[in-house]
């Protein structure tokens, strides 16, 4: 008999065993399955989530974790890990399985017409089963629990602890000075970026893409990059993590940062705990300190001046024809153009916060029923006409163009915002204990930076909650000031001629 | 409550999903996977296969299997899939449980011993951990039970119904006069193949393999070909077919034949029927047919003369230095050089099968306590100088060599002569019905051909055993002058001055 400890681990480890299977199947899909193989892969995987299903529903589960809880010999991080496995069993059961089987059902349906709406450009397509998926998160969130805002429920299942009364203030406070910041820039006279949109052969970038993510400390013995339509990063453990890019040879930016956001991602997987694979100390934290990951690498470090002193030049030696009159100051400059637009996953630093702001508020209508779906295109306008400025000119560019509703993800977008947040604030802290930063990622030395990282954030897994591990990193909690400050230091430099 | 039959088909269809998402990770674990992820991966494989093994030995199946064995109303095809699982379940349920596990923990071991065996050249080092090997495949027979001799059961495993009765009047018929054809050519004049050993560039290789598949009809949407240490097919389905080549810079014959094999392979998988897929119906009839069809590509069209006047060409212009003062008749022979070697993996059309029989031999004799482990090498060793006249100069380039037997592979062996067999026979039936066909071949066309094994042989997926479709085929049972006659009008013909 091993101890209960041990056959715990085993059964999450085997259960993490098919669920990183099914994120093998799931990669292959976006990468490199054949067009004829779409029918059977959709089942196999689903019959494979459902074998991961019943071995996290199994009652031997269960027992050994109720054992387990009364364990007074078991150490700290065993205890954390029976503590959050308890949890998420706990969430999972929940919900009944035929209110799971109804919802998978909705959502697939729900997904075709949202295809079908965005292709014939008319959001009507998409209203009936929009409008029936909204019901069904409705009772899922009266199934999962919640106090005084029925969203709540849903803000926590992907970032656990978020709340309205916790976001509500961060965008409140957030939302002014970030308008004025906008409308100051905006006032200035705008960057030239029209060589970034010049002609760039493929292959040239699939191999600066390469050399980037090798010189900013990717291992590529725990993972690789391939190409897949949208950029993803997955993973099947800490030692095999898979970046993706999409390249377009119109445009050199689009890959560059694209990549260097999954490289963000895919360092944080690769510096979780090996020796805790399956168990949830081996699991990131939350949706927004993974998106604090691919933010800090992709904007603080990405797009800053220092940064473009160190790629500037590796770019030029890959495009020298194409950079022959670009300035390392120009490229910073242009790399960093704020201009209010209607596609939330091409925005700037900036104007990127008003698209999670609309959605966050909208959601949060929807569940409060003060709006209905029908409301949708008509609220989603005007809220991009007052806060951006910007006509809607269909819904294709307005509120059909992201997917995350017809999967059944409300709650989802307020992680990308915090992510930006939280990453200003651990760069912050970042910058005052390496005194060397700014000059190292001149140099293209990104070690140190990483190794803090690590040390800071990853090593420890799921073990502190966001705001736990912000308090640990930073000393405070999350704090909007560190990323207006970053904001407004950077882009009043930028915009002043 | 579905019809028994249909709960019967949704059982093999998700056993099926689970097979074939462990064929995903292996097929990954080949061509793209990351170093450091070799230890999760073999714990993965190791999870699925179990989750497999226990869904495929589900009680409910039994009782499903029971009652529709006596069922009137099902078709012929749907009591052919009934009868066949029946087969497979039993001959599963031969085996207890522990005695599988002993057998993977012996395999494991085994497999390294041999890589360090291999390494070091001594098969001392494998000895002890083979003859527990050989002991447990004894073992294994007798739970599987066998009439006349113990290697039959093992046979079966491989070819159903072969057995040392059917196999030993094949090898003993071919081997005089093999050796005698054999022998006839090497007292002629030795073909010139020098410059088949160039420089061959490696992205002009994969070009002209890419474009040599789609010519020759492999179905790029229900498939690929990636890049992988050793050659091989696998499938997700009839419809996601994955081919492996590998490319040797210093030979262009090692890629493109082998690629020829693969595809072979991999034109039976996509003709296995998509309809009845998880379903026996849906399998290949057997290894020694899945053979023919490699063989048959490989050598009876990919080795003919037809073929060069087809093929050379389009090799001349991907490599026109290279093969610049060289004739297609000139090319012909080249590929076709019979030279008794030490590697069955490199060895001609003639002298492959005495590779082949020398281990059927000595596996035979290993079963039958008629030669020990111990004396395995001096055996191989005699074996090698009396049947190619070579002497084997050490264990890696002798009884090291291949692989199989580490992997607990029994019985394997023959099912690739017999495959050739096969080939030389369906082909020559093939032949006499498409009277066109060595024009169309001339004509790169190769469309008729497929569509004759399509309606010949790949349709019927598992629905006859290799005899009953050899009869049916061909109108005989297995006769190896087809083979003979082609062998000997081919080299005699090379083979005259």
């Amino acid at each position: 008999m091993p101890n209960p400890y041990d056959a715990y681990r085993e059964k999450l480890q085997q259960i993490a065993d098919v669920r990183y299977s099914l994120a093998v199947l799931q990669w292959d899909q976006e990468t490199y399955m054949p067009a004829k193989s779409a029918g059977t892969r959709a089942r196999q995987i689903a019959t494979l989530s459902e074998v991961a299903h019943n071995m996290q529903t199994d009652s031997a589960l269960d027992s050994l974790l109720e054992k387990l809880q009364e364990d007074k010999n078991l150490s700290e991080d065993e205890r954390k890990n029976i503590e959050l496995s308890l949890y998420d069993i706990n969430q999972q059961k929940k919900l009944p399985g035929s209110f799971v089987r109804q919802m998978s059902e909705a959502i697939s349906q729900s997904y075709q017409f949202w295809l079908d709406a965005r292709k014939q450009n008319k959001f009507g397509i998409f209203e009936e089963s929009l409008s029936k998926l909204v019901d069904l998160k409705k009772q899922e969130a009266n199934y999962l629990g919640y106090e005084n805002h029925l969203y709540n429920a849903l803000l926590n299942q992907y970032e656990r602890g978020a709340t309205v009364a916790m976001i509500d203030p961060v965008f409140n406070n957030i939302r002014q000075p970030l308008k004025e910041l906008i409308d100051e820039v905006g006032k200035k006279s705008q960057v030239d970026d029209h060589f970034l949109q010049q002609h760039f052969d493929k292959n040239q970038q699939w191999k600066f893409s390469m050399q980037l993510l090798k010189e900013m400390q990717f291992d590529f013995e725990a993972g690789r990059q391939d190409i897949s339509e949208h950029p993803f990063t997955t993973n099947f453990s800490s030692e095999d993590v898979r970046l993706t890019t999409r390249i377009d040879e119109k445009d050199i930016s689009n890959m560059t940062w694209s990549c260097i956001h999954e490289l963000g991602h895919g360092l944080y997987e690769q510096g979780l705990p090996a020796k805790e694979y399956g168990l949830p100390l081996g699991e990131y934290a939350s949706l927004s300190i993974h998106e604090s990951q691919s933010r800090l690498w992709e904007n603080n470090v990405g797009r800053s001046f220092s940064f473009c002193k160190y790629m500037f030049p590796l770019l030029k030696s890959y495009f020298p024809t194409e950079m022959q009159k670009v300035s390392v100051e120009q490229f910073y400059r242009s790399i960093n153009k704020v201009q209010p637009s209607l596609i939330r996953t091409e925005a700037d630093e900036l104007t990127y916060h008003f698209h999670v702001i609309i959605r966050y508020e909208l959601e949060k209508k929807l569940m409060e029923n003060s709006i209905t779906v029908k409301d949708i295109p008509a609220y989603w306008n005007g809220q991009y006409k007052k806060y951006l400025g910007v006509d809607v000119p269909d819904d294709k560019r307005g509120c059909l163009q992201d997917v995350h509703w017809s999967h059944g993800s409300f709650g989802y977008f307020p992680t990308y915002s915090l992510g930006s947040l939280y990453a200003a604030q651990f760069f912050n802290t970042a910058s005052s204990q390496l005194k060397e930063l700014q000059n190292e990622i001149v140099a293209g030395n990104f070690a140190p930076l990483l190794q803090w990282l690590r040390t800071n954030i990853h090593q420890h897994g799921r073990k502190f909650t966001s705001e736990q591990l912000c308090e640990r990193v930073t000393g405070e909690p999350l704090n909007i000031d560190h990323f207006m400050k970053y904001a407004r230091g950077k882009y009043l430099g930028i915009y002043t001629p």
